[in-house]
């Protein structure tokens, strides 16, 4: 029990979610059944299917909170909406399957802007895989759009985790990071860009491009542990350590940037490829040959950025193998 | 494409729904796979697996909008999350399985709330099936849940459906109704009431019993009809009517109201029971034959309240068989 008069503002999102997992109680299990393979706390639940494993996550975006409609446009929320869920999927090395949507309305909000969003959902599903295949519409003072999907592995093999990495391995990512957080801030900020790096950064941001194919390909290759970035590479790559019981050290300067998120935002750059979020990257930790198999064999760019090591928690380090602090912390939904 | 200046506030729940899902377009068909048995429109989506049929569906409660932490406790809330997805769950003939929950949350909400409301969802599940694999927590202005919930048939015979009814079909109902909008006004208006009368009512609003056995056994019974009553009878069997392309007479005389209702509220419990809603029992359609098998094998009571004929809508009639109107409309939930 916890004690009295602890609020949600006073919790972090991970403390928060511990604290409920255990309030459902000890003879709340699911993996009773011997059917469920992964539950609360990894990027989307799974459990064992006759012939090809299920996974199951969800997402929420709230107005306000995790988009404004000032910068990003119908079209953009329904395509995240999507990316995100098809993000967890591919975290677990499967394919999009099936979705529900939830939309929480305000009365005044407009038809035509909210069938743009479902052609914008009809969109990543199209690009991304995946179908909606039903859902809930309700009445709310706050716009909030709540996605739920399903993804198939394909077959048995055992799904990509966040618990699976191994003092040794070598931590990777897929593509470059920070352009989405970047595309925000400039959309925020209203910052006069070249035309061709504000269309770039923008568009990483509202229309990014989960790793689909990639996931499912490193899965096939023998990788098991990986994780999607959302929150941050810091922040996610501490929750990747903590539920693998690992430490990690991660080179700074070999995290992959674009050149035209450098040239838009020269100060900044750096702690957006660290901590920005909503990169819908992969991170994926694996011995150092199958790092090289996957930079041969992934469409994705694969960049090498650190190692895992006994112990806990993530060291960031300069060139010079000294440890940095990070100037802005992850995304944290509460703090 | 709609109307310009078309708001949410000027459609009904069902109106919009069909725009939203025309917006996906004509490309976006998810039964191209061939696995997909049931999308948009009833109870919950459902897919072909390899030796069992799997159905997937979501429901969302929103604070000041379908419940008051004023007269639902958290631990009922955390139980009707539930109980609404077992409820359309049963109304497909499945049985609850995998369950994610996304909460949006106010900094201000006790976290020993919110612990009670997940051991409220943890009792739901230990009654009527199912369990809680994973989900979302996001900051929200607004406090809502949102569950999503997946159901298996057991095998590959036909799911229970909105489209089946047939004219000639007897239609019944499971248990009674109008006792959960009873309980609703009686703790909203602050009733003075027998104790026994109210902890009846009260309970019945506050933790729902979904009929998932009794959809399992109508299925194994050869029914093909059904939808639940969640947002009042009369609506959802126009509803039903509507996905199955007849009409229905209603007998409001047949119609089972518990007595305690008809005592509590001697005024309002004949419209309670035809569209107070929250009822989460099972209307079906079946012939004669076989509605009177379902009423010697279910365990909750089953009764014959009216017929399906060709044409379309509801006709309410009483002990005459006179057309009567009914006084309150069901619960849509955007006029």
């Amino acid at each position: 029990m916890s004690p009295r008069k602890l609020f949600v503002k006073d919790l972090g999102e991970f403390q928060l979610i511990d604290l409920l997992a255990s309030a459902l109680g000890a003879e709340h299990d699911p993996t009773a059944s011997g059917d469920l393979l992964i539950s609360i706390g990894d990027d989307a639940a799974a459990w064992r299917g006759s012939n090809s494993n299920t996974v199951l996550t969800t997402d929420t975006m709230v107005e306000g909170v995790h988009f404004s409609l000032d910068w990003a446009g119908w079209e953009a929320l329904g395509w995240k909406a999507m990316a995100t869920n098809q993000s967890d999927v591919a975290a677990m090395g499967c394919m999009p399957m099936y979705a529900v949507v939830s939309l929480g309305l305000r009365g005044d909000l407009p038809i035509e802007g909210l069938e743009q969003m479902y052609r914008g959902m009809a969109a990543a599903c199209a690009a991304n895989g995946g179908a909606v295949v039903g859902g809930d519409v309700v009445r709310s003072p706050t716009f909030f759009v709540t996605v739920a999907m399903t993804g198939s592995a394909g077959d048995e093999g055992p799904l990509l985790t966040r618990d699976a990495a191994k003092p040794g391995d070598i931590i990777a990512v897929t593509g470059s990071l920070g352009s989405s957080a970047g595309g925000l801030q400039t959309l925020r900020d209203g910052l006069a860009l070249d035309s061709e790096i504000a269309s770039y950064l923008h568009n990483t941001h509202n229309r990014p491009s989960p790793r689909v194919a990639e996931g499912y390909a490193l899965r096939a290759l023998g990788v098991s542990a990986a994780i999607d970035i959302s929150d941050g590479l810091v922040d996610d790559l501490g929750k990747f350590c903590a539920a693998s019981g690992v430490g990690a050290d991660l080179r700074a300067d070999q995290v992959p940037v674009d050149d035209r998120l450098k040239r838009a935002l020269p100060d900044d750059w750096i702690s957006l490829a660290l901590s920005g979020g909503e990169d819908y990257e992969l991170a994926f930790a694996a011995p150092a040959e199958t790092v090289t198999e996957a930079k041969k064999k992934l469409d994705a760019t694969v960049t090498p950025i650190g190692q895992v090591r006994e112990g806990s928690g993530v060291r960031v380090l300069n060139a010079d193998g000294d440890e940095i602090s990070v100037g802005r912390g992850g995304w944290d939904h509460f703090k």
